[in-house]
């Protein structure tokens, strides 16, 4: 349809036929007449130009102006998309309620339930008074300043016209996510005050803080690389698309913070003290946990393809489906034939494994997944699946107790994953302008020739995410466990061993009764 | 942009230009060009006007008629919209079966699932088959004649062109969620054949009927304070959003009358009565309520956002998703702070309150989630927190025996959640003109200065629809109870007592076997 | 709105009346000024038609051609809709874990859950590198033959303008279904390894290639009936519209190759050797088999509205979505009530059949659901519980030991569905033109005066899909039960009665600990 080119030419043809046919004898006459047609075309052309936005028809517009009538419809649809992705986000709690209480002993199942209720409801509040404010205001490269308690937003969020509100929720879920990995290595000797404690600081505070740096409109991991920034001047910003660190590796660290701090459950034995008896303990309810991880697998396609807040981009929102299943499916293979080949478990299929092999590839490719091909894909799930192994012996090694394998799943496979965008970014994918995604530019990695320089940027990114969350946790964390009964961290020894474990304790209720 | 009355003053420009250029001595010759200009500009212009039209472009319109495709486009984009949230609401069913029979005891778990499946079918078939029609249908104040059978029923559903088939499978979700309510308190003591017959009448006939009057085209309730309508002339129709009191006050009333005319379970001790063994029986497990709480609040982002049937309001179903999010939050927190300063079950994080202070919230907000901020969203679920923790303890006091706390949650907080839009509605939000909701002009409650008018109509609507729930659930649920064996209400003793309790007596199986 | 043709009607008109007008002495000046007039308008017209899409506007184009923008909106909503239903057919892999685990026996839990784990991640990779290119690609009749490792793939699928990579995740998670269907009649006595070994055949070759016979771009069942055709020339393709044969027969079938090749678990008595102790055993969890069914009706309204791959036919997908529903209703009731009134659960409601009444008439009506009323999905909804119910103890009397029902719930349901739209087609529902689904002509069958033309091709296709399957599948099957240990198809028989049973063996792992 675009003949664009042709233009020119036919006005050339035209202009000839035009000098063949006029032979006029009275230059005079013909000189007025030309003189008026050539008004008259102008006239015309002009009109032709102007009249269909005067008698209310389409205006005309450079290419990609939308009239109001199709702005109205984008912006519905990049809204819907963007609140049918935080619903699925938010599903995210129903899988990560099963997966924690699953993974659990029977006696600290209930504590779970209702600490997961609470973070829901702690992070809603305070995201919708200050977190949120922190996290997407404007206001200097490490704290937003602006919408406190919602206040003064304006309608839409960003460049793709969703609705602010709905930007509110996308980021409450996603927040919500990161509360609640946060509990999941401190699972069973925490008490519920100091949870709570602690998880206002995370989401009020430790979450959105450090996520403005990467997401915020004025985040200095997101502007490093342009001129003026104070970072050295890589060309290229931090990219997280969708949270490998800003959400997992932050859960993941504050999680690490908080179960080296508790120390390991009174009971557990680890592996390297005892090949037979160590170890974590069983599974409660290994279907629980099963179709927790499945849920949460499922909630991943708001997570990943979400985070376009576009649905205009409908090839990224394709490809970035794609790529978070591939990623998923290579995970679990790897973990699960890793354990089936290697380690204490040899022989055996081993569930734990397949299912903490398939998180750890869906958290890997979180960072990249808008940026990869299927192919990339493949591979930085297949690695996420050994990282995740080697990460559950590791953290048995350094002898800290992490009931779900929270850290190795969301810590270090977030690392990973944040780290392959600098490998395998295939420098295909990128910004489809005004009718795409936000924070899409063209990317390559180091095996697709593009160098060492988004690698850089992201291990900076990653390491400095890291480290500030691992360093203001402890903080938080020793700050809490300092605290006089019953608000300190670690619940009392007869809350867990006690008759009923800490359910009765804390919740005076057991999971399962007749 | 509308400037069709520019047209005659820029002719009139071009005109004065044409007669200053064109100053030829031959009068004729310039009569006759001049003649021959203005004809071809006349038809030119008329060109310019109709072509489009005549070849397939854009026909000239006015700023808010849409052409053919983007009609198509927005009846699809609504559509896909309605769906999904219809998908979303039936994905409730889940969430109710698993907070009842979590909730329940092990005993009597097997019922509760097959009554769940049967209610669903019996809904679906009955709502195809007259529900629909009564509910929908044109007719007058009380009652729907049209569409039975899905018969006759026109290509799209009121103003923002939902397909009418949608619109049913959306309104059929809601039918059915008020048909599981209606069973909640009524747990383990009711015959299957009973169930069967009152839901019958449930979905049939007392939800849909009561429904029209406030959702049916000309329902009294929804025509209120109109000109010529019976009712004394408020300026205010009765409004509910998405259903506190349509799905939820019947649901809870339906269930109180089946509650208190079949009685309480035998054994089963009141608080009142006996401070220590009193109570509700323990849940029979906590991890399948928490879950099915957590998807029925996913399933709520269908219920309250679904209801604007239209994506082009894309503020409002931003707000409406943030707000019933945030009335989740400070509900279920609100009735677990109760929990743990007041009441027998101080100094414990109780889960049950926890998860019914949470759905609380979620059905105040139901109504009046579209008219009020996310800071009156805060409080409406604060409130309906503090509501269902009273509402608890007053069943108890009134020796009514409601194993899921039915009648509060859905009851109580629903007669809240509709009056508080009364209290709440902010004036700001409202009526978006054809590409928005249905439903929604502009609204403001006492306390933000708009008076008691608003408050006075959504009484009168909360009290009819509760008065009249309540007095033709008792006739129902009396005369069901007046049956012979083994159609009356309540099963034989030795059904509730005997081994394997109500599951093996009417199921022939048990929850959970090895 | 096509007027083209008009257009010199019209000029004709306009030349007659400047004939008319003109009426000059000087004909040679006429001639010359009435030429240049000629030119000038023929220059006016073309620049009309040309200019717009030259300086961007709205090109003029034919009513049925869309401009850049709307194609652009057009296929994000689209590609919306077919993601979001991938999403809820994914979401069914919870569904179908929960639904096999809690009716099988505890011992053989974990392995159901961990096989479920691992066929996902076998199909994803299989689908990845070879399955979607067998299945979508052109090929031949028989074999598709491009888009292998999703290399050189188009940007968007069909005329539906979806994203390619939505199109594969959407038919990834169609392939996971029927490979997680395979399982079913397997349960408690395949290996692990066998179970790899036949799936990668299962999601690499039978589906996909048998699969492609009906769905792919030049499949031999999709083709019949065409001009050329081998076939028999019906003037009929054969049709399935989201797979009752294509997913749930061939996956009934394998499994049904694999239940008889295995032989049923170890100490299985039948229905007919034993009419007190017979039949299958106590399903372990019942609430897990009844959420279990309830997400996968959930996921079904991805499964069948989403097959349109179009939200622009959105009276299709709200049709489907009711179509859908109203099935599972009546088939879920039929099966209850024949379980009420005939056979050995007599003056029960019995769990199973209300599930898998339910799931039969889903499984039915995927086939039909586009072309048929909801009248005729209540009809075929209804005779699909009368299917399930009559194979479940056909199954008992050829002594299949089939632990959830799998060959009768999708391999007999599903030729029903099949070959009830040869019955029950409606003549109403078809192709919308450019803005519909694909594949939607219309369809009139027997019972609405349509002759025996589509049931003759419906049977071919169903024939032809169910033996095809079959044949392969026992090839297979009995292939692999010809390995030597480890990897030969059935366990050991210590690996099935031992302690744990096959979860210890196989997985190390109990299902429950405490």
């Amino acid at each position: 349809m675009r003949r664009t080119l042709e233009i020119p030419r036919r006005e050339g043809n035209f202009s000839r036929i035009l000098e063949n046919i006029y032979k006029p004898k009275d230059w005079k006459l013909f000189a007025t007449i030309i003189t008026g047609k050539m008004l008259g075309l102008i006239a015309v052309i002009a009109a032709m130009i102007f009249l269909p936005s005067i008698i209310g028809g389409t205006p005309a517009h450079a290419a990609d102006t939308y009239t109001a009538h199709e702005t109205a419809v984008i912006n519905s649809l990049n809204t819907v998309w963007t609140l049918v992705a935080a619903f699925l986000v938010f599903g995210m709690q129903a899988g990560f309620v099963m997966l924690e209480a699953g993974f659990a002993r029977k006696r600290e199942t209930v504590n779970i339930l209702v600490e997961c209720v609470l973070d829901t409801a702690i992070c809603g509040i305070s995201f919708w008074a200050i977190g949120y404010a922190f996290m997407f205001g404007a206001g200097n490269g490490f704290i937003g300043q602006q919408y406190f308690f919602l206040q003064n937003v304006p309608a839409t969020y960003g460049s793709t016209g969703v609705a602010i509100l709905a930007h509110w929720i996308f980021q409450f879920a996603f927040a919500d996510t990161a509360s609640t990995i946060t509990s999941g290595a401190m699972i069973g000797r925490t008490s519920f005050r100091g949870d709570i404690i602690y998880s206002i600081f995370v989401t009020a505070l430790i979450y959105p803080i450090i996520g403005h740096w990467a997401w915020g409109p004025d985040g200095f991991l997101a502007l490093m690389g342009t001129p003026g920034h104070f970072m050295p001047s890589l060309g290229q910003p931090f990219r997280d698309f969708a949270g490998s660190s800003v959400v997992h590796t932050i859960g993941g660290m504050v999680s690490l913070a908080g179960a080296i701090v508790l120390g390991p459950r009174i009971g557990r034995i680890f592996l390297r003290d005892d090949k037979k008896q160590g170890g974590l303990p069983a599974a409660h309810s290994l279907p629980l946990a099963t179709i927790g991880a499945f849920l949460l697998w499922f909630g991943w396609y708001g997570f990943n393809p979400g985070s376009t807040l576009s649905a205009m981009d409908f090839e990224g929102i394709g490809r970035v489906a794609a790529n978070t299943t591939l990623a998923a499916c290579t995970g679990s293979l790897a973990a699960m034939l890793c354990a089936l080949w290697i380690g204490p478990f040899k022989g055996k299929f081993d569930t734990g494994f397949a299912l903490n092999g398939m998180l750890a590839g869906l958290v890997a490719i979180t960072a990249p997944c808008y940026w990869v091909s299927p192919f990339g894909s493949v591979l930085i799930g297949l690695v996420a699946g050994l990282v995740v192994f080697g990460g559950v012996y590791f953290m048995e090694f350094l002898r800290i107790d992490d009931p779900v394998g929270a850290v190795s799943v969301h810590g270090f496979a977030g690392i990973w994953g944040t780290l392959s965008l600098g490998l395998f970014a295939s420098g295909q994918f990128g910004s489809t302008g005004p009718l795409g995604a936000d924070n899409t530019s063209v990317v390559k990695g180091l095996f697709y020739g593009g160098g060492f320089d988004v690698l850089k940027a992201q291990a900076i990114g990653s390491f400095t995410i890291t480290a500030a969350t691992l360093l203001v946790s402890f903080i938080v964390m020793i700050a809490v466990s300092k605290l006089p009964y019953p608000f300190k961290l670690r619940v009392e020894p007869e809350g867990e061993t006690g008759p009923g474990g800490l359910d009765v304790w804390e919740h005076g209720a057991e999971a399962y009764t007749n």
